[in-house]
């Protein structure tokens, strides 16, 4: 008798992987496509990264690492803090986990209670809500629009706040709208969820992919903060499934006895390989490429606007644009059937994002060349 | 404010870490510790999976896979049931995972609801209970001992079963235990727990690695079960962090929600990796270690039994021994400190696995060659 739990009647699927499989048909049909929707970046992973892995496999010693991960790894991710962002974060604070996902699993598992609320920015990264929602936590959406950068207030998350509140998540650069919040702006945040006990948890998965801005990090001015960051984006290594977790002292413990239990360790190539990802060689290769992503967003950005893709405020991060197009049709869902199946388009429809206005909006990834974007843009044109 | 949910006081964490910690200890100061504690094969990966690994990052294309694994490997699992042991399984029910962990997660999120009972044996393979207990779950021990081949048998399920059971979890061959149940057997279990609208998992994390029996899959007579598998033990792929989970087909879509939201995919590396780990250069490698584990169990078990430790059962599977040590010692936490502080010999004791008689049993992994079997319980035999 089939039965799955009652959670899974509120966990969606990524509703993009519906236009991916159109694309895929597409593409096998012989079309050509432009891929707008992924959420990760075109590039290879780093050589220097790569050549790590390869040479650490030389032998095949691939056992098991301690569960927070290796030691050598927790150091160079706090002096990476350090010398970046002047951040003096303990490496006993710092958990390698399996993905900003494991990250995030095991924040909100040690953190929610069954019934517990956690407030989260809509539109957000989709799986958070259905992480929450795993672990018996209820996502409570808080809608945010463009008028504040698309990122929660004080005063929202004060009349927001609930005594079953356990706390807010934010994200800074953030997914899908790609703005940023400032150091103060996370500070006045972390003031107001303190002051009810509850817990700050900082998504900073994209730091580095910024624009024109610098990148910043929670942990400069707060320690009692939980910040979850990945290998995936900014480091280009999105397949080797490697992030971490900063948590404040007093739960490591308690996120330790999880994380053995979750995943007994990270990977542990993975883990070689992220060692070569603070060096010289390798940084400078991810600058140039984030070099790349800002002409990106330059060209691409003003040729939406020119087709009626409304960006009110400027997105500064990440590799998302959060196009309003409500001066170009009735809902997402539709324009994003029709850019796939008229021009070749592949992008994201809102409603993976949550329940605000998820009609109104289309995700649009630059996570692929300058030459392909500007097509894309014209075959657009032609479409609408 | 700290404050960790209620789920952390229940769950705790191998208590064999406090052996391992002053095992490191010991060794640092210059001691030569025989490690018998350990969970994993000592040997490499075999080469054609490392080979294969270096090949596909060749050039860096790191990226992510589709959340339920590479459809290649996937199939490759198929082939794997069919050729060995002809069981027809579809590549759409086969699930590839971050690790077994990943496998046992997924199946446990999607099956359980809060206040939901598991039936485990005990004693058992400790992350079970923790990983039901985080989806807010009870687990709840079954007490097996070595009359029953330390395996649970239909009528004590029956008598266990309350309304609140959702269904119950045995493995074969079975960590702490080494005992594997037959496939009659296996089937026997899923009559009863059918019969009550309950679900069966099966645990063949070692698989392959049995001796004097032939392996078996409870996918060769049924397809109502939850399978878990992984690449790390027979396979010598632990620090890759790959399994596998065949479900029910009618779970598959929640599953793979779940699988998107927990971990977006499995490593790449890994997973391409693992495509080279059913090729007959791989499995005749696999097949040489499996003879040598079998020496090392030969010559371990004798030697023990010399010394006074207990097995009403022969252990025929794993890499596992699990000593009724009540004719050496009181309890067997001593009995582990005194081994590693006498004797430099580390063992897990059965604290770690459950509350049934933990005090009279000691886990001792034969990961280690003959000679130090040999020279271990040599140290032993001086300590007593």
């Amino acid at each position: 008798m089939t039965r799955s739990a009652r959670r899974m009647a509120d966990i969606q699927p990524f509703h993009v992987m519906e236009i991916l499989k159109r694309a895929h048909e597409l593409a096998a049909s012989g079309r050509d496509i432009i891929h707008l929707e992924v959420g990760e970046p075109d590039f290879a992973s780093p050589q220097p990264i790569v050549e790590a892995a390869q040479r650490f496999l030389t032998g095949g010693h691939v056992h098991y690492t301690p569960a927070l991960g290796l030691t050598a790894l927790r150091e160079a991710i706090a002096r990476l803090y350090h010398d970046r962002f002047g951040a003096d974060v303990s490496p006993e604070r710092i958990i390698v986990t399996p993905g900003a996902s494991g990250a995030l699993m095991l924040a909100l598992a040690v953190l929610t209670d069954p019934g517990d609320e956690w407030l989260l920015p809509d539109p957000g990264y989709p799986s958070n809500r259905h992480l929450v929602r795993s672990f018996e936590g209820n996502p409570r959406a808080l809608p945010v629009n463009a008028s504040t950068r698309f990122q929660p207030t004080p005063a929202q998350v004060e009349t927001a706040w609930t005594a079953q509140t356990r706390g807010l998540m934010v994200a800074s650069p953030a997914n899908p709208t790609g703005t940023l919040l400032t150091l103060d702006e996370i500070v006045a945040l972390q003031e107001t969820v303190s002051r009810r006990n509850g817990v700050l948890i900082v998504d900073e998965i994209y730091q580095g992919l910024n624009y024109g801005v610098d990148a910043c990090t929670a942990l400069s001015r707060l320690d009692d903060v939980f910040v979850v960051n990945s290998f995936s984006k900014y480091f280009g290594m999105t397949g080797w499934r490697l992030g971490w977790l900063v948590a404040p002292e007093a739960y490591v413990r308690d996120i330790e006895k999880l994380a053995q239990h979750f995943f007994i360790s990270p990977s542990t190539p993975a883990q070689h390989a992220a060692l070569a990802a603070f060096e010289p060689s390798t940084i400078a290769i991810l600058e140039e490429r984030r070099h790349e992503f800002a002409e990106r967003r330059n060209a691409l950005l003003p040729a939406l606007r020119q087709l009626g893709f409304k960006f009110a405020t400027e997105p500064q991060g990440a590799f998302y644009l959060y196009a309003d197009i409500s001066g170009i049709a009735e809902d997402s869902q539709s324009l994003a059937r029709l850019l796939i199946e008229e021009a070749g388009v592949a992008t994201t429809p809102g409603i993976d994002f949550g329940n605000n206005a998820p009609e109104r909006h289309l995700r649009i990834a630059y996570t692929t060349g300058s030459a392909r974007l500007i097509e894309a843009a014209e075959r657009i044109a032609r479409a609408l």
